[in-house]
């Protein structure tokens, strides 16, 4: 059974609520460093998988993407998708994204922004992914730090007695699998996996590990956001770019 | 002015006495690991950067490899070597490892065993390395992980009231630089870097990652060394084995 947490009305209430904040770690941190790591991507055929409200299919649909097929699991966020980020060039599908059916060597570029912690098979998803990539292709994601998610009771930072941040804790690391957290309700699933694995199984299926970044947040975001200056201490998020090859 | 911590007598004895008890982490998960990615040299001219007491180049020397140019900064531990590890396809040259001056594209592998983690400029040195090795040839090195080296003030495991691990604290990881320790001695130097900067200097430097590690104790270490399981809670070193290509 695959988790479908964003359809959850508590969760996709608070969720969208603060989305629409425009004051998150996806807007100051997250997404920038995606735009980034994405480049020019004219003329591109381009797989978004775990869209979402589907921001980032329309940014690439906005700067030159021929098209953009973007996949998410919850019916309520591809709703939402289709009400704020319509396009054309974008086709919304409501399937979880390890059940993909599309033709080999389709894709220019994969892009997927923190949704691959939600999967429990990386290796089958990546091995799927290798395949939907024409030659020189790329698979671009986010997906939280195994820093962050090693720890199996997933408590946060390590706070002092004025409740200042000590440290972040980890522990665990090495026994990969499910982690379950509360965020915004119990019992959200989260995967946990090593550095190791994350880029192994890349290189095992053909894709070339280019680049590794650990964002930070945007001037602007520890500006809006002061305790973004927390992601100086431990990185939340790794970004990974590789390429069939 | 380059450390050289390993000439310093009060850490020399402590670290050879450690060494010759056969009960390290050396023994039962840094060496294992590094002799398994290492694999078949035969036929190889290879180059050990922080040689140590040479056990490694010696291990290369009897496994095939036609010869090893070994490199250490102490010249205690290059004695030792010569003493302990002699070969005649072994040469120990006592220097810096930053300052090495050989040919370009001699080398067919480059290991390094838990040095470079005590090394200023990574990016520097990485250009060497990239420069000494064929067309095709590896670089195959342990560091200290960033899990482990993070945070300023290294005090190790957190522990509750009854001396029991609670975790391991992580701070301060996305500042890079000097990290001081108390080993033995006081004032070790190390440097911390990220897991993106040991990964992208060699991309930039047009070595290809093949694999990384964050390496387990074997079964005969867990017997022998049972404090060992500890390092299912946080990785101690990371291997990272790419090419050039």
């Amino acid at each position: 059974m695959k988790q479908n947490i964003y359809d959850n009305p508590t969760f996709f209430k608070e969720y969208t609520s603060l989305r629409e904040s425009g004051l998150t770690y996806n807007d100051f941190l997250e997404q920038p460093a995606m735009k980034t790591a994405i480049g020019d991507i004219n003329g591109m055929l381009i797989l978004d998988l775990g869209c979402g409200m589907g921001d980032l299919s329309k940014y690439c649909a906005d700067n030159g993407a021929v098209s953009v097929i973007a996949v998410d699991i919850s019916e309520k966020m591809i709703e939402r998708a289709k009400e704020e980020n319509s396009d054309k060039k974008v086709e919304y599908l409501c399937q979880p994204i390890e059940d993909i059916e599309l033709p080999a060597e389709s894709f220019d570029l994969v892009i997927s922004s923190l949704a691959i912690h939600y999967i429990a098979d990386y290796f089958a998803l990546i091995a799927k992914i290798s395949k939907l990539l024409k030659e020189g292709g790329r698979l671009i994601f986010t997906t939280e730090h195994p820093i962050t998610t090693a720890q199996k009771e997933m408590k946060g930072w390590v706070k002092g007695d004025k409740g200042e941040i000590l440290h972040w804790p980890v522990d665990n690391y090495q026994e990969e699998g499910q982690r379950k957290e509360h965020w915004y309700v119990d019992g959200v699933i989260k995967y946990h996996r090593t550095v190791s694995t994350l880029i192994n199984v890349l290189t095992e299926h053909g894709l070339t590990v280019e680049k590794v970044e650990e964002p930070l947040p945007t001037k602007e975001g520890l500006k809006k956001l002061p305790k973004l200056i927390n992601e100086y201490r431990k990185p939340p998020f790794i970004l990974i770019q590789s390429k069939k090859s």
